[in-house]
Order: structure tokens, then sequence, then C-alpha cells
């Protein structure tokens, strides 16, 4: 007998699981006591939906329906009543109508049968007369979890020593968490307990300051909490008990970058910057874990960035960027922030640039087009983007930052934003889009010369009132660069009288401390950059860090390293946007591109190294790239990879291993 | 000692709450198990919201905040932790804000105190930069109701007698309810209680056909139900029981017209009128309580037109508006249907023209605005409406209507709803609205001369592909004459050659029925209608009706009577559009029109009736008309009033009798 597989998948209207996970998963994060939802508009999915199938069978099927919300079934027109969930198809031909709608939450269903079991061969309409194919997840929505009912995997942690300070005690994991506490044989009389999270030592002995606290009414010998929080450090009050432990909740990545080279620091850097990332890289991308622990589009577009060169975890930056947009009509700057609504542009562009993922382009491709509408139709007469009311334009924490008037920044992003749109229209097939964004692309592009500063060789940081600040700051001449935006020669001098001037105030945040290293490396300073890896990620690991920070400065001492935002424990010690290396030595280093055409090319770069050996996911498989002083091999389950080795093309054929010897005069692989 | 009201109200963000609640009500519809949610769209509240009060106090004030939601407070600009919603404010000027957010429902607040006690003082923002006047709903929201979970009323009914066949018994509650059912002192051994209801005898006795049924697992010795439903009759089978009664949920009305007259037949069907709408004006205007359960613009609009006749209960028009228009943008025609659509602007201008609530008016104005372009968005090359893929074209339960092309009802509809908005937006100083839809009215206008026959004194039904179908049908016609399509003289041959003619199919429903005796009495066929008042309305109740029906015919006997869409008991047996006659007695016998000033006239007209003494109520107060074989007397509370009787316009004083005596010579009312 042919064993048949019947089992459906919980099916949705397409993007209402990400945008009800996003809101609900959104307001979880807690100063102390106190819940702080995001300030910006949260949407919802729809209410009430309608899946449809058509199929003919040929012999009778049992089918089973089950729903998150309230459903009927209509099996060829008619109504079933009194069936419980359970319906008999006879054979032939039949249209199943499920509707379900949900008074609270995400419509959901599912059903098991044969032909008619549940999946992305089912339409769903929001009641719209239009069709779609319904979504599913097979990552989040499986097993014990259903689509209203997300569960990630936890791995038990016991706490590895105990610190006392005088009478108070606290327990160390040894590494930083996102957890959910478990307090067991906790003695009889006792009436709450008291946790005070710390994601360093300091702030789990200050029950007054740290940032997460919580108090728990004991109502039995044990006590699990359900709100899972950033610790390392965890102080319990209240109560004396037997055993406290952690459930550390992560999403499990079947794949993740490794770096091993000759210089243990940089590895221990690269691991760090992993696990980093790890754990900002759940439902969503995160901008950290303690804080704010909710989803920035420009910390996320950098996380998808160190994602293709960790992870390669395709599903989370679609379910990031969808619940990161909500729903259309767009008339909000995303998180408020005018760049942000940019950078969520250009990860969507940039996502099918290195998945290939037609499907999702072109399904969502009307984001992005509204996205820009809505920019274009707030660009004033010069044809430029300025902050209007409400507007919030960002660029950097940085102090005396005045962004109003035409800030060059942003119209480079707005540039950059318009060309990878038009260029995925051109890809797409959408001649009209192409077309009208290559031309804003052109006239954005000229215009940005107003902003250059011949004498100076740089470009000034903004236009207020038709009026040159003439400030040179470093923000958008790294975008000059990152982005091409002006010439070869220009960058070089760019690199010269911004980057490496001492005059030009420097860059504090990891957040664009990423896209100057990047240039740099982009520029051929690798050297610099690797020093500057060593020093500043390497200063955090001499602090103890186990994920990197938000920001760090080498001269803070004491306590003063932990504050932020005038809060003694304001910085977030693990944060997406710490975890650059990842990229910076996948992409620089080991050299792993994109080509375009889904495939890749790589061009290894050891610097000061004597050796190292990377592997980087790419796609569905994965490449491995060896540097030795002796020459380099590489190694890839994945077809139509091109190494690039002291100016040659080598092709690297799936599965088998592309070595070049340098030593030799007879490669062992001929070049292309 | 001064005693100060801190209790604050219940607020949230303007629409949010109908749209809830709307969403909320229209998922509780069952046939039989089967929950049927509607086929077109619904609508969420926004899910985080900021409430925001700055106010100077001259002496410290306590203030204590509870919400539905997460919630934090700032007091001048900073969180305050550990507070537990118990805040301090001292002496000066303060800033008070509450983000509260819902991970699913209606995010919504409540302060208590002084200066700061919640209520529509505070402004709000769905985080969208823009600050509106928190919205409250005193007539729901109070008392033990929150905005999330709002209760009504409730009333216990003993049934008044059982009724057997054979072995089979139910319960006669002697009038339709919508209510709970409790059953106590069930037999300990009783696993389960199935419940029948009726709204006929017949249905409760068919436990295989009857519509609605429910089954109860038992899980003690009494049993209350969760939703209630509608029903007259009830069969309770599967354990043996003590005592049932019926918990009769309402809402309440502190005024409700009356008519009394020398007809005690007519008085009959003005109270069961009164009666059907009470039942169906509820959380909103439904369109029968039995079935659709549902809110239907169209049967709304006639609803509306009722309520301003019957309770001129303000708030359940206004909610029932916002909770059918949703969400902007306006994207689908209300309800599916593009008839809907005008019905909705129809009703919202008509709800200024009764009650002239400018703020309401002012701020809902952009949504009449939103649903009219997305009809102008939708004309043909005419200008004119046609249904375009997923439309529905209604006007009316009929057979071989045939609405494709241009329908000469919906023009009409359209050409109405352009010069209401106009005349609104011309009220609202909105002149730019006034010029644009006042000029498409003139062109609509001129176009509907295509479709008048001259020959025949009729407008034809429809153009379909530019050639005249040359269908003579009511519709069209009856509203001609009801909304001055035409002149008064064409309005006259209107109703010899179609209204009075039997070569024209009937108007069978009370919906459109509706429309038909109210053009005619409007064209001064008063005793025409008086008759078919009591021959159509009076059958109902010689067959037993406690409320009116969505349809009825005099011909059908037995169990024929209560079939509809091929169910057995499918038609619904209290419907708002069966009401009718508290508007045609309100307004063409009464007399009753608001002047369009905010005051009213009232032109009696006692036909065939010896005599008749009416109460309507009319904005915050009401208007008594006593008409007897000697003359008229009007009392009203409300100033600004004028008799009109016998041609002649006497001013009615608020508070003080005005009579006219017919067969003095010296009236003690001078005309004016």
């Amino acid at each position: 007998m042919r064993k048949i597989d019947t089992a459906g998948k919980w099916i949705w209207y397409p993007d209402d699981f990400e945008i009800e996970l996003s809101a609900r998963f959104m307001m979880r994060r807690y100063e102390r006591d106190v819940p702080i939802p995001p300030f910006w508009k949260q949407y919802s999915c729809w209410r009430n939906v309608k899946f449809v199938k058509k199929a003919v069978i040929d012999r009778e099927e049992r089918l089973s329906v089950t729903a998150e919300g309230i459903f009927n079934v209509t099996i060829d027109g008619a109504f079933v009543y009194g069936a419980g969930g359970e319906y008999v198809l006879p054979a032939g031909e039949h249209e199943v109508v499920v509707t379900v709608a949900a008074e609270k939450g995400l419509p959901a269903m599912k059903a098991d049968g044969e032909t008619f079991r549940s999946d992305g061969s089912w339409l769903v309409t929001c009641n719209d007369h239009k069709y779609l194919p319904a979504a599913f997840n097979d990552t989040l929505v499986s097993g014990d979890s259903t689509p209203n009912h997300v569960k990630l995997p936890t791995e038990v942690c016991m706490p590895l020593k105990e610190i006392c300070r005088g009478d108070e005690k606290i327990y160390d994991f040894g590494r930083q968490l996102f957890a959910f506490v478990e307090i067991e044989g906790i003695e009889s009389d006792a009436k709450c307990v008291r946790l005070y999270y710390g994601e360093s030592e300091q702030e789990a002995f200050d029950t007054e300051g740290c940032e997460l606290s919580a108090v728990f009414e004991v109502n039995g010998p044990s006590l699990l909490t359900d709100n899972p929080q950033a610790f390392r450090y965890l102080s319990v009050k209240g109560a004396a008990f037997r055993s406290v432990k952690a459930l550390h909740e992560y999403l499990p990545q079947p794949r993740q970058a490794t770096f091993r080279s000759s210089d243990p620091l940089l590895d221990e850097i690269f691991r760090t910057s992993c696990y980093t990332l790890q754990l900002t890289t759940r439902e969503f991308i995160i901008d950290g874990i303690k804080r704010d622990r909710w989803v920035w589009s420009g910390d996320a577009y950098q996380g998808y960035l160190m994602d293709y060169y960790c992870f390669f975890d395709c599903d989370v930056v679609r379910r990031t960027m969808i619940g990161l947009f909500g729903r259309e009509p767009f008339d909000l700057h995303i998180n408020h922030i005018m760049d942000y609504t940019f950078y969520w542009i250009m990860g969507f562009c940039d996502y099918y640039r290195y998945t290939k993922d037609r499907a999702f382009a072109e399904r969502n491709f009307s984001k992005a087009v509204s996205a820009l509408e809505y920019c274009i139709s707030r660009t004033d007469e010069n044809g430029l983007m300025q902050g209007k009311e409400g507007d919030w334009v960002f660029i950097d924490w940085a102090e005396n930052l005045d962004n109003t008037g035409e800030v060059c920044f942003e119209q480079m992003l707005y540039a950059v934003s318009l060309r990878m749109t038009a260029q995925l229209a051109d890809v797409l097939g959408k001649e009209e889009e192409a077309k009208r964004y290559g031309a804003l692309y052109a006239d954005v592009t000229q215009k940005l010369e107003w902003f250059w500063d011949e004498k100076r060789g740089a470009y000034i940081h903004s236009f207020k009132n038709g009026k040159p600040d003439n400030l040179v700051l470093r923000y958008a001449n790294i975008f000059a660069i990152l982005y091409d935006l002006c010439t070869p020669e220009r960058q070089k001098r760019i690199v010269k009288s911004v980057l490496e001037s001492s005059d030009v105030q420097a860059i504090t945040t990891p957040y664009m401390r990423f896209y100057e290293l990047a240039a740099l490396m982009k520029m051929g300073e690798k050297q610099y950059v690797m020093e500057e890896i060593r020093s500043y990620w390497g200063g955090m690991l001499r602090e103890g860090a186990t994920t990197f920070w938000e920001t760090y400065d080498s001269r803070q001492t004491g306590d003063e390293k932990y504050a932020m935002y005038g809060r003694r424990y304001g910085k977030s010690l693990c944060h997406t946007w710490g975890a650059g290396p990842v990229y910076l030595l996948g992409k620089y280093i080991t050299g792993l591109e994109p080509d375009g055409k889904g495939g890749f090319t790589v061009t290894p770069d050891k610097t000061d190294l004597e050796w190292f050996t990377a592997t980087v996911p790419f796609l569905e498989g994965e490449v491995t790239v060896s540097v030795r002083p002796e020459g380099v091999s590489v190694r890839s389950t994945h077809v139509g990879g091109v190494l690039v080795w002291k100016g040659k093309r080598y092709r690297v054929i799936a599965g088998k291993e592309t070595s070049v010897t340098d030593t030799k005069e007879d490669k062992i692989c001929s070049s292309i």
C-alpha cells in the first residue's frame, strides 16, 4: 500500500502572519516593570479570510479541518452542518471553501487530506475580490507551534557560578542569554520572587538601576517566567529556593559561517559576532535583545547583510521586511525615520541580488514602489528629500547633528533606492517603473554635485534654505564610496580628505562604523580595517564581552561603560550592529560576493594573516575558502562559482576542490 | 468641602471602538452550528495609541490609570516605574502621556483624577503624528461595560406557555426575543443539552430544519448560553431540568415614539414596528436578529430614517455608520454592493440634516469624499456607474433583475449622493468639494434624461452596451419622485404610468416597498398607503407576528410562509426594513420634518382617521401632535417649530400648546 502524506500546513493570507507576529513581538519590550510598546504605527492582519481549492479526485477523500478562529466549510457551494471539522468528498471535481474569521489574532487554517490538504496550492482572499496563493511558514509554524502561538526551542542553561558581594549574591550563566527563568523548590511560605536581570555583573547587583526587573507571585514550589529576557547575570530575591536555571530561547540555524585563522583574536571576534547575530536573529532581526527588542529598519538592513554571510537565513530576512513594512497604503516613514524607509527599499532589492527569489520580489515589488512614491511625493522644489513634520531624519547618534534642510546623506540613500528599484524593475520586466526611477536616479545623482566641494575633496553635509552649510562629515562621503555615487578617482580622494582625516569628526557607533569600515575595505584599506577590528571588537572581548555591544569606547572605565541614554545600564550589550565583523570578514577577506546571476565570485584576501579557512553559506549551499602562504583552495556545494586570485579568474566546480598554488608556475586549475 | 467628580471615562482613538465592536459583532451569526462571518472585509482598530493631556493644576493631584492593553505613563517626559497605575502630580503645569498597546482588541484607557481624569479633552494619536480628541461612549461603555466587554442589559422572561405536539414540547415566550437561555435544575447525570430556537412555532419543533441550534456540555446543575439568539419559541432536549428562562438582551431607549388613533389596527402596527426596530437597534442597526445579524448599509439607511421617527438615537446611527465604513482607504464598496456605498453617503448627509451635529459631520466628511471619489474613479466613458468585477449591483431581491450595464437606479443614487455631499460641503465651508460634486451632479442629472421614455412616461431600467433595454421597473421611477430628480409634473405622470400600473412588475420586499410607499405618500396618495399598511402589515399581525418580517405574501400558507433562500425557516421574522410604518406614519401622517436649520415643521394629515395623537422624538426633545375632528394641537419641548395646517403656518412655542380649531373662524393661534 502506498503511504500518502495527508498532513496539511497551517495556511493564512500573505503577510498576515508576519504583520501579526511582529505587532505582538514588539509589545514585549520592558524597562523595569514598564512595558514599552513602539511609538510608531503597528498594523493588524485581516480578520476574515476565505481559502479556496478546486481539484478533481479519483476516489473518496476524507478532509479534516481545524482553524484558529471560527470557521465554516462549503463543499461545492453548500455549507456543511454538524460536521465537527470532518468532511467526506466523493470522487469527482470539488471546490472546497474554508472561511475563517478571528475575533482576535490571525485567522488561519489547516486541512489534513490527500489532494485537499492545506498548502500553497490553496488560494486565499481577504474579501477584496482578489485571490492569492495562501502563505505558510515551515520554520516557525510546525511541530507544537501554531500561527498564533509560535514557540522557539529552548536550551536549559545552569548558572556556571555564583558571585557574591557582601550579603548579595548573583548567578552568572557564563554568556549572554535570551531566556526564561525557572526557579524550583521555592520555600512554601514565600509570597513573591523578584528577579533582577543583568547583561553585566554590575547591572544584576544593582537592583535599583537594572534595566529589567520583575516581580512574580509565588503559587507553588516552582516558577517559570513568561517573557524571555536578555541577561548573563541574575539576581533572585524574596524567597529561598533550591535551584535556578535559564531556558535559553533561540532560533535554530542549520548553517553558520566559520572563520579560523592564524590570529586567534580574530577568530574569537568572528565567533562572538556570529553568536551576537544569532541572539538578535529570532522571530525577526531585532536591534538588541535587552533593548530595544524592536525591529528597526536601519539595524535590520545591516542584519540582512550580516545574515547573508553568517546563516543565509532568507526566511528571517523576508519576515523582518514584511513585518517592518506593515500594511499598505504607505503613509508614514518606516519607524518614522526617513533613512529607514530607504534602507527598507535597499534591503528589499538587495534580497533579490543575494537570493534570486523572484517570486518574493514580484509579490512584494508594489511595496517598494509604494515606499518610493511616498518619498517622491514628499520631495521639495529641487526634487530632493527634506524632513517634513513628524519625519525623523536620523543618520546616526552623534552630537550636534543638524539634519534639517536638504541633507546630502539622505539624497544619496534616495538615489541608491531609485537606482536599485529601477534595476529590480528592469529584471522583473516592469518597464514603466524602470524608466521612471531610472530617470529620477539620473536627476538626483546630478544634483548630488551641488554638495561636492571640489576644493576640500568632500561632500558637504547639507543645504539649508538654499545655502550650503559647508560642513564636512563622514556619512555622505562613506556612502558615495560604498554605493559608487561618484567616480573611482573621487572615491580615492575622499579616503584621503575625509576618511583618513583627523579633522573630520570621528564616528562613534558601530552602526555607521560598519559602513565606514566597509568603504575602507572596498577602497583596499584592508590592513587598516583589520587592525581596527582587532582593537575595537578585541577591546570588547577584553572587557569580557560574550556578545558585541551597541557602542564601545575603550576610554570609558568602570560603570560608565554600561551607561547610555542617561541610564546606568541603558547600553545594550548584545546588538545586531555590533556583529559587523561577520560581514566585513566574509565579504572582504573571504571575499564572497553573489555575481547577480545566481552564482558567486570569491576573491579572498588574507591581508596580514598567515592563513585562514572560512566557510560561508551561500543560497542552499556553502563555500569554503582556504588561503595559505602557498596559495588558495575553494570548495563549494553551489554551482556557478568563480575564484578570483591575483587578478585571474578560475571556475569553481561544485563538489570539487579548486586550488591555486602560487609557488608553482603550472596551476592545477586553469584560469577562465 | 466641595465634592469633585474624579471618575474618568474610558477613552480611545476615534472610530476604533466602532470598528472593533462591529468586527466582533459580525462574527456572531450562526446557521445551526456553523458560524457565518461576513464575506466582506472587516477592519481592525489601531494596536498602539498614545493619549496626551497638558494642564496646569493649582494643587497636588492623584491620578489612577487603568487600561485595556499594556500601558505606560510618562509625566513631563519621564517614565514612571513601579507605580502600579497610581501617580501623583504636584501643583504646576504637566504633560501626562499614556501609551496603550493591545496584543488583541481595542487599546483604551481610563484615568481617575481631578483635572487629568480621562475624557474628550485628552488628545490621542495612532502614531501617525496627528492628534485628535479622544473618543468615548457613554451609552455602551459605562457601568460594568468596558471598551472590550460591552454588555447590554437583560430582562428576565419566563415562558408564557408550553406547546405540545405528541411527545414533543416547546416553550412559548409570547413575543420575539433576542436572548440568552438559562436552564436550571439540570438532572445530575445529564451529558449535554440541545437547544432548538424558533422564531415560529414550526421552527422550534423542527429540530432538523430550524436555523439556530446549539449543543452545550453540561457541567453542573445550571447552564447559561453565551451568544444571545433570536427566538420566541424554544425546544430544549437532552436532559431533564427544573426551569428555563430567557434573558432578553436589549439596548435601552429613553424615548420612543407613540401613535394612538381611532384605528386600533394601525396603533398595533405602529407598536409592533417600534418593537421590531428596538430589537434590531442594538450595538448597531442590523438587518434582522435571526438573520443576517449583520450591518448592511441598505438596511441601515432605512433604519436611520426609522430611528429618527422612533428613538432619535443618534449614537446608534453614528456607531453604525462608522462600523460600516471601516478604515480608509476606501477601496471596496460597502458590503461589496454599489448601491450600499451610495446609501452610506446619503445616510451620512441625512444625519447632518436631522441632527445638525456639525462636529461629527466635519470629523467624518473625508469618509464621504473617499467613498464618492472611489465611485467617481469607477465611472465609465459616459461618467456613469457600471458594476465592475466584484461589484454587486443589488437594488432589490426580484426575479430576473439584470443589473449589468448602466442601470438608471444606480445613476440616481449616484446623483443624490453627489448632490447631498455638495450641499453638506457647502454647509461645512468646503468650497472645492461643493463645486466639484455640484458640477458632477449637474452632469449626471442631465444624463438621467437618456433613461427617460417620454412616450411611456417612465424611466427605463438600463443601457447595456449603449443600447436601452426599454424595460420599465419601479425602482428608478420611485427614486425619481422621492429624491426630486425630475419635475413635479413628471413625478405626477410617473405615479400614473408606473406606480399605479398593474403592467409594471410589483415590488415584493418591504425593503423597496418602503421607498414606494414613501413616494406615494409624498405624492399625496396617502389614503392608498394607509390601506396598504393595514393590509400588508395588518396581514402579518393576523399571522400572529410580534415583530415584522423580512418579507410577507398573504397568499402563502402553512410552512411556506417561513421559507426563504431555499431554506425552511430562512425568512427573518424580525427585520428592520419590516418596521417601515414607524417612518411612514411619523413623516407623512404626524408630518414631522426637520427644517434644515435645527427646527422642524409639522404638517399633520389624519387621512381617513377620525383622530390620532402621536409623539415623535426630535433632537433632544419631542413633539406631540393631536389631530381631532375639530382641529389640531401641537406641543413641543423643542424650540423652532412650525405647524403647517391647511396651508397656513403657525409658530410652535416650546413648552406651550399650539392649537388650531377649524370650526372657529377666530384661531387661537395666529399664522405666520
